[in-house]
């Protein structure tokens, strides 16, 4: 099975809130032993780094450093991508692209360099289509470039249902797919509770059941809008689902989770497609796609989230 | 939603092979801020109890107390029955209830007077027949009395699973129902992983799927047995089992777990019937009792598992 | 040994930068089951709120909610008050504890209406001020508000030590004392290493012991300043800091940590002192005051900070 | 500083009790990733490991494998070695000594071949004996054969001073040393409690200090004896402290341990001399010996010590 030892060092490309919020989440789980904050402005970087330090002492022994140099990512088991703008009101995902699509390729050049063998997660946005953009610039092997995908809008929609079933989240199975983004779509036809399919669990007679799945996935599309437009942007959700997906590949623990990765040919996409799709996720990155049985709504989705990110992906590559 | 508040002391009753790992796995897991640990024989307790603080000077806070008096058991938020002998060698499973429902009927009476707020969790053998026992003669609200049920045959199936798929344990939902023993079996119909109903999951070519569902099920009825004769008894494993079962209790999280509590009426058996199925387990105990949907097969399986409790519990009944 | 039952509720008041790295923190540590946010604006609440709670789906079961209105701190064990605002560039301290304390105090009159029996712990500078104000205002035990105090310096100090000398922070122990500011100081006659007087530690033959502990405290003085004038404030290296003095109180661990409280006479200081010395805090706050041994310097520097704080509060007491 | 990498594989060789409860605690601390019992009698290790590993499916992924081939053990960073027979009642050390050398003789020949990178952390006893007949024997660095030493008798020590003095354990610091058994000391000279000196710490006014001291080394030198006489054996406070000591190897934390290594030349002992003193403890083993600044009953129990374990030591030899 390869080698499962966890290689302590872990890297963050980007001191800005979402990067710099990655970096105190690490430190607070206790993730790693090294890990190292990267931005390309030096004071930013001092200012988040210095500060998350500060943590250290009231936790396990850990290190943490600062540096405006790629290089420093040398021997890091895992690097978490979090630079670039990020989007701001008024601004199609398609603007964010043409921005963030060349940060992104002049960054896995540096990281193709500096940390050849590492594992890179994406989280910077448009999340599915940058991870596209990086598989196809990297000299990496292509699976060890993902995407944070719907990890966290899965999340979302689980501890939301949870909550409406009076049940723990990690009780309830359902997967938020197809884009990180207003096309992501729930899995409805496979959801469960506890080994209960969710049109078999008994809600509370005054429950309508196909009202409470929209008002779930309205809820979940609604969230990153709702805090964004409160606070400006969203980091603290975002840093504990990349933490996560970190921790799944330190430990090389194979979860399933929704990442953004190349669709498999049973779902009939061009090969092209990078979505977010449940994977298994160990030390190499996505080490297997799983291939959900869609009924036909969820297939019509899925088919209408590739054509929106295909449209929004050409500008993209147009701008590189 | 009740009480939330973790109560942070635990008591466990025997300082058997099982209560003591227990007791120690509570410590090293950082459960409860206060331990206590009881036996009718101070000598015993105090060997275990004494060696199980030592611990503690590695750990995070807690205290650890020994004593052979149940009274000292006031105030605790979850007490774990782990009293009585375990099965030995050529010992029928009806031997060993007719022996231990005198020791839980005169341990349940001691905690109603010293512990009279507290969830009782049984772990002694056999369970589903004892929780029942427990039940009947408890004065505390009924759902407050569980048994340790299936969980750890339910542990065991998914473990071996998730290693045959090649995925993270925790990606894996299927229950082992029953009663804890033989007579359990797994609900292989509502079985799935991350998302993908078991029956879908993409096997190597080479594996028939009915033939490892089979070994899978002899594997987890076997793996007691195979400890036990190498061994003379288990207790790690049923130890994790009962922590993360107090731990449940005592976070109010809500967990479905496969614990000894009465059937619901919609599984068709008579209602004094007590079996290990999944149930929402939380500051009260037993908060709701779910409804698997099970296949003709599986019906049949849960009745004659049924049967085999009943008659092994009528002799228990008239050995009081 | 009194109740030392964790009780699993706790609030953050303010939802600025501070106030929502503490709530993030409280929730990546699953330091308690139900986090309450609170902050005068809504906006704000629900912006870092939502944010965190979706950090939860991640981590073990915990409840997170956002409110406006202070009564929903009703049955919290332990109240975070991180409200006011912070320092500005060419602020000076008596200008902020001018604008801060009418916060204070109108915070802890509500308070002390909502959740007259929890621990309140203060992190709003100064601190040290604000927590006599709060003190001399509140109805509650008076034990039971404390201050972060030099939590944070001590940390730093602690760390950069362990760093020079290649060993783990845990092993050095050496307190920043005084006022949380540049009239902190280390009581350098007792600080040790591992069983170690740090004085008959063996360091590197070119390394000067005095200036060591110069640039070692220098360095302390200024980590702040040099974090804050990078990122414009600090918050993750304070927000773990309280975090750990939060856990200290919830468990009642009795460890001994350099708070804001009440000087014991033993100091030669005027009753009204408070300061940063080192405490044991448990579940009640403030459980007892310890006396160091100050060698004459040090003497005069308690004195030189306390000096410095009382000037300071007179105005602060003017603006009441 | 060299490879801080951890190295998530750890061996544990003898699954007798204490050997089988420190794979049970490796287990339930999620200390590493993939965990491999090794006894030279297959059904032994088969029964305590399968038990253990029905530990994991109620914890993180990990992998827990049993083997009664040394061979096995290939790639692990540390091994725990806790073979050999316990002391039964009416035994000396002596003759203790006499039985375990030649197994760790053999074993280390074994594990030089299997695992010659590997950290080894010996635990039978006589410890410090064994310690050094280990590193005689062995061709790996010396510094990485390290002996459990007084690591559980400090922890007892420490324990019972911070329960007399209402503080957490974490915050008293004092060692014991010199042998692990009745020759182990406390260097009360060094003793401190949060900063203040131990002989400077308020007791309450009816408390004898001479004869404090006294009672909690009589209690630590007792306390294995109480639980041996009680139980028959140790296992579950050793397990902890070697719990403890593996993760300080594992994640290179550079702890300060009174671990079995070689004795620096300043207390004046011959070159050969292997006691229990404080070491920093890193991924390579023991990376520095601290010396203590002993006062002169503190030298001469110290010699005394040495003396005694030299006086054990040639049977040992002359059993070889």
């Amino acid at each position: 099975m390869g080698d499962t030892r966890p290689r302590a060092k872990v890297g963050v490309v980007g001191a800005g809130h979402l990067g710099a919020a990655i970096a105190d989440a690490l430190v607070l789980r206790e993730t790693c032993r090294r890990l190292v904050l990267y931005d390309r402005t030096l004071a930013k970087v001092e200012g988040e780094g210095w500060d998350i330090a500060d943590a250290v002492p009231h936790l396990r022994e850990q290190e943490v450093s600062v540096t405006d140099d790629l290089a420093a990512m040398e021997g890091a088991a895992v690097i978490v991508l979090a630079a670039g703008p990020t989007m701001t009101a008024g601004q199609s995902r398609l603007e964010l692209c043409g921005r963030n699509a060349p940060v992104v390729r002049s960054l896995m050049a540096g990281l193709d360099e500096a940390a050849p063998d590492a594992v890179v997660l994406l989280v910077t946005n448009p999340v599915d289509l940058l991870t596209r953009i990086a598989r196809d610039c990297t000299r990496r092997p292509p699976g060890s470039v993902i995407g944070s995908g719907t990890v966290n809008d899965t999340a979302r929609l689980k501890y939301a249902l949870a909550r409406r079933l009076g049940v723990d989240h990690r009780n309830v199975h359902a997967y938020m797919v197809g884009e990180h983004g207003d096309c992501s779509f729930c899995v409805w036809s496979s959801a469960h509770v506890g080994g209960v399919r969710l049109a078999d669990f008994p809600l509370d007679p005054d429950v309508d059941f196909a009202a409470m799945k929209r008002e779930l996935v309205d809820f979940t599309h609604a969230r990153g809008r709702e805090i964004h437009r409160r606070k400006g942007y969203t980091n603290y959700g975002a840093a504990a689902a990349a933490v996560s997906i970190v921790e799944c590949v330190l430990r090389d623990e194979r979860r399933i989770l929704s990442v953004s990765a190349p669709a498999p040919p049973a779902y009939g996409l061009p090969q092209r497609a990078v979505l977010s799709l449940p994977c298994v996720v160990g030390a190499g990155g996505v080490e297997r796609s799983l291939v959900l049985s869609l009924d036909d709504e969820e297939t019509a989705l899925l088919h209408e989230a590739y054509a929106r990110l295909e449209s929004a992906f050409q500008p993209g590559r147009a701008a590189a």
